[in-house]
C-alpha cells in the first residue's frame, strides 16, 4: 500500500475518504477536533486502530487550538461506541497533553501512536503467517487492511506478510453488507497487490466452507474482552459458527490496544446500532420500500469458545483465553518497559 | 395480495417484471416461447413455482403457435437449471400437448397447473401455520411468496396464513444478496399486508438468533432430493447452521412438484452459477473494483438433517426423510388419483 490514508502535515489531518473508494480517491483535511470527529462519525475513517489514530491527532489539533483537553477527549469519545482502541488513544493522548506544556508534544504523541500501530500490525503479520500454509484459501470479512490501521493491517496484514514471505494464498472476500467494506476496501487492497481473491456475498460462506475451498478464517476486532469474546463487524459470529461446523480454525487479528481487559466478558461490550436507511439501500440506490423497518447493528460479538487463536503483536495467544491474554498482554508490558 | 403477477389473456402471457420491484410496478408481455424463455433466464419472474407456471404457460404460447413442442420444451428447460418445478411443468405440458388435438388443451393444462399451485400453497399455508405459535419471531430468506409462485406463497403462504388465523408474527426479511428478493420482492409483500416485519442484512441473522430474537426460520424450496436434502437460495444452508447451532426450528415450505426423487441426495442437484458482476454491484451501482473476480452460485444445499420439517400441501414431513417423504407423495398421489 504506497497510499497513505491518515497523513498529519502542517498542523492538518489529512484523511483518504473511504466512503468513496473504489469508485474514487479523494482526501478530506480536517484543521478542528470537530471535523475529525466528522470524518469517524460518518466512516470516512473506519476501522479500530484507525479510528484511535484519527482520534489521537484530532487530540493533537485540539491541542494546537488551545481547546480543552477534556472537552475535545468527551466529543472524539462519542462518535462511535464499540471499538476500544478510540478510548484507548483518547486516554493516552490526555495524559500527555496534561501532564505537557506544549501541543508539539502531543502532535509527537499521536504520530508515535500511529507509528507504534505499524510496527504493531507488521508483527501481527509475522505471528499470524505462521498459521497459514501455503495453498491456503482463507475467508475475511469487513476491512481489517492497511485501510483499517495504520498501515500493514490486522487480518489482512496476516495475508499480507504471508504472501511477501512467498506463500501462495487465495482470500475469499465478504462483501460486507451493509456498508461493503469487503467490496469496496478489501477487494481493493488486494487488487492493488495482486494477491489472488474472489468477492463473495456474506450469505456465500458456508457453501464454500462446505465445498472445502474455504480452509481458514481471520478477521479483525474492535474489542476483545478479558475471556476472549471478540466483538467486530456484524457478521463475524455467523462466520465463526460456520467455521466450528466446518472444522475449519478461526482466527482474530488485533493489537494488544483492541483489548479491554475490563471487561470481564463480551455481554458488557456496546454494540452501535446505526441507521436502518443503510440497510435500505446501498450507496445511495433505494432496495427496498422505503418505509420498511430495517435493523442495523453495526457489530456482534464472537464467543471466545469458537475462536482458535488470537493473534496480537506480542503473540498467538490461545485458550484458556482468560488466562493467556492476561499472560501474554502483561509480558507485552514487561518487555516494553525493558526496550 | 391483489396483484396478479402471472396473468394469461388473450393469448399473451403477462408477467409482473419483478426485476423492477419495488420502485416500479410495470408488466411484460410475452407472446412466444422465446420471450417466456428470456422473462425466466433474465428473473423477471423467479421463483421455483412461479417459473414452472411461466414456462407452462410458455409451452401453451407455443402449442398456439404451432411450434415442436420437443423445441420448446428444449429452450425453456435451458434457461434455469436448479428449480425442479420447471422441468415437472413442461414434462406435464409436454405429455398434454403430444396426446391432444388442440392448444386449447394446453392453454387449459397451464392454467390448470396455475390454480393448482395457489391450491397447494393454501394447503402448504394451512399445515404449516399450525407449527408457528402465536407471538413467534421468524425468519425467512430470499422470496418464497405470492411472487415466486402462483399466489399465496410457500414460506410466506405459511405466515399468510398464520396471520389470518389471528396468529401475531414478527417477520425478519433477510435481504438476499445479490439480487436482493428479500429487500424487495418480500418487504413489499408483506408491508402490502401490514404483517410487522424488520429487514436485515444475510450476515445479521446469527446475531439476532443468539438474542433470541428470532425463533423459527422458514424458507422455500428450488428442489428437494428423495432424502430431503433441498436446494434453494444462497444463503440457505448457513441459515440451516445458525439455527441448528441456536436450537432453532428450521422448515421447509413448498409443493410435492419441488421434489425429485429421482435424485437419492443433494449432491446431484446442478448449482446454477450466475454472473459475477451480480455481486460487484447492486442495482446497477458499483460497489467493488471492476476486475475483482467473484464467485456467484445462486443456489446451495441444506443437508436434510438440518431440517426440522418439510411442509407440502401433503402434509407436514419430518425424519426420516428417506421414508416419509415417499410415504407423504405417495399418499398424495394416492388420494388425487381417487379425487
Amino acid at each position: 500500500m504506497n497510499i497513505q490514508h491518515i497523513q498529519f502535515k502542517e498542523n492538518q489531518l489529512v484523511l483518504l475518504d473511504q466512503r468513496k473508494l473504489p469508485l474514487a480517491v479523494e482526501y478530506i483535511t480536517c484543521t478542528t477536533p470537530e471535523e475529525v470527529a466528522e470524518a469517524i462519525r460518518t466512516l470516512a475513517v473506519r476501522g479500530a486502530p484507525a479510528i484511535g489514530i484519527a482520534a489521537a491527532y484530532g487530540m493533537a489539533l485540539g491541542a494546537l487550538l488551545g481547546r480543552d483537553p477534556r472537552e475535545v477527549a468527551a466529543l472524539l469519545g462519542s462518535t462511535r461506541p464499540t471499538a476500544v482502541n478510540l478510548f484507548w488513544a483518547i486516554e493516552r493522548m490526555l495524559s500527555v497533553i496534561e501532564t505537557s506544556a506544549g501541543a508539539e508534544a502531543a502532535v509527537r504523541e499521536a504520530a508515535r501512536i500511529h507509528q507504534e500501530d505499524i510496527a504493531m500490525n507488521e508483527r501481527i503479520g509475522a505471528f499470524g503467517a505462521s498459521l497459514l500454509e501455503d495453498g491456503t484459501a482463507v475467508l475475511t470479512h469487513c476491512n481489517a487492511g492497511a485501510l483499517a490501521t495504520g498501515g500493514h493491517g490486522t487480518a489482512l496484514g496476516v495475508i499480507r506478510t504471508a504472501v511477501r514471505s512467498g506463500k501462495h494464498l487465495t482470500v475469499f472476500i465478504d462483501e460486507t453488507r451493509p456498508l461493503l467494506q469487503g467490496a469496496r476496501l478489501t477487494a481493493w487492497e488486494l487488487q492493488t497487490e495482486n494477491i489472488p481473491c474472489y468477492l463473495i456475498t456474506d450469505s456465500m460462506a458456508g457453501y464454500f466452507m462446505k465445498q472445502g475451498q474455504i480452509e481458514a478464517v481471520i478477521v479483525g476486532a474492535d474489542r476483545i474482552a478479558a475471556n476472549g469474546d471478540t466483538a467486530n463487524k456484524i457478521g463475524t459470529y455467523s462466520l465463526a459458527v460456520l467455521a466450528k461446523e466446518h472444522g475449519i480454525p478461526f482466527y482474530v487479528a488485533a493489537p494488544s490496544n483492541s483489548f479491554d481487559l475490563s471487561l470481564g466478558s463480551g455481554d458488557h461490550i456496546v454494540i452501535e446500532e446505526r441507521n436502518g436507511a443503510e440497510v435500505r439501500e446501498i450507496a445511495g440506490v433505494a432496495t427496498a420500500p422505503p418505509q420498511v423497518p430495517a435493523k442495523n447493528p453495526a457489530f456482534d460479538v464472537t464467543p471466545a469458545s469458537y475462536i482458535t487463536a488470537i493473534i496480537s503483536e506480542m503473540g498467538v495467544i490461545r485458550p484458556p483465553y482468560e488466562e493467556n491474554i492476561k499472560l501474554t498482554l502483561s509480558g507485552a508490558k514487561e518487555r516494553m518497559r525493558h526496550a
